[in-house]
């Protein structure tokens, strides 16, 4: 397998060429940090977001659902035309001049058709990575899911083909005759940082937090 | 002014109904801590969704982007179709059933015709509210745009009223008879954490970090 998807006019953007990344190593690591994803698609012609959780098998996206939902209907029998766009922001970039302003972020765009998963076999393992999305491990420890919850559980997936990323990393880039401005200029770092694991109310006590919480 | 978004067809969701909200403060809350929104258009008949910046001035949600960039581009003349959802993501929530585990969140979709700013005056109060959005006080210490500057910058605009909020907070939800399996439950909450403020490398050592990022 290449080590790249191979850009298409779509995932070619008209700004900031010099952002753009086709490396698969880039853009699944975008897909398998961001706890979310934003679903695009068309209802009644016109477009709609919806944030959602996902997880990558491969190469392979799935996006969760459950039915009776918009996109989970939509998505059926023919497939769903969809924008997938995953984006982690990593800082504020402030520069001496306002135009210069900017964020550093990593953003990845999965285009394609979405099919709804239909298999009970394919559903699981589906189900399974986006449990272990959220931690790698907790898949094993829980209890799953039975065939009612199941049935009750939609799904989408997505081939990675038409893919592509946007990286800005780095410092300021102020004009040069901006450099003597009296103004701060740097950047702030961000990072979604977890708290301390709050139990469930009724826990018992001698259930500890398991290791790929702490 | 009511002190809540009237719902709509659109904006009345077809599953879990209890988390959605139609108060400004609400809303207004969501889109103002929000660093970045997910737009959403319609590009040669297929969704696109484009993470950029954003910010609320009373009614009116601004969008940041560039001359020659997609939707600035399809704005004109007679505006774009859009939806803009902004996601905040606050917790995990692990429950002992895999079909329970979720996240907590907040979000807000905002749905309209979005139309390209043009006057200048508008234009600049839009900037001065994205840079204000990053940090309040930011606008005020910078240098402002130039006409070329300004010229360049695309900025679409979006009134505040086919809108809605999404929540979900609190503890996990099992089913009780899953209430005494062997599985830690509970909720990881998220932050999203600013770190030490990074000075440019040709910053001016006598230049303070201002106040608005300690």
């Amino acid at each position: 397998m290449d080590s790249a998807y191979r850009p298409t006019p779509r995932t070619t953007p008209t700004r900031y060429r010099d952002r753009a990344s086709y490396e698969r190593q880039t853009v699944h690591g975008i897909l398998d940090e961001a706890l979310i994803c934003h679903l695009g698609y068309i209802s009644d012609g016109r477009p709609v977001v919806l944030p959602t959780t996902h997880a990558r098998v491969e190469e392979i996206l799935y996006l969760h659902g459950s039915t009776g939902s918009g996109p989970m209907l939509a998505a059926q029998p023919s497939g769903l035309s969809v924008c997938v766009t995953v984006s982690l922001v990593d800082g504020l970039v402030l520069a001496r001049s306002a135009m210069h302003h900017s964020l550093n972020y990593r953003s990845a765009v999965v285009l394609g058709t979405a099919r709804l998963v239909e298999h009970p076999d394919e559903k699981l393992r589906a189900l399974n990575a986006l449990l272990d999305h959220i931690r790698p491990g907790r898949a094993a420890d829980c209890r799953p899911p039975d065939a009612r919850e199941l049935a009750a559980t939609a799904l989408l997936a997505l081939d990675l083909v038409d893919v592509s990323a946007k990286v800005r990393a780095g410092g300021v880039s102020d004009e040069l005759q901006d450099s003597t401005l009296p103004h701060w200029a740097g950047v702030v770092p961000l990072t979604l940082t977890a708290g301390t694991p709050v139990p469930a109310e009724d826990l018992d006590a001698a259930i500890p937090v398991p290791v790929y919480l702490r």
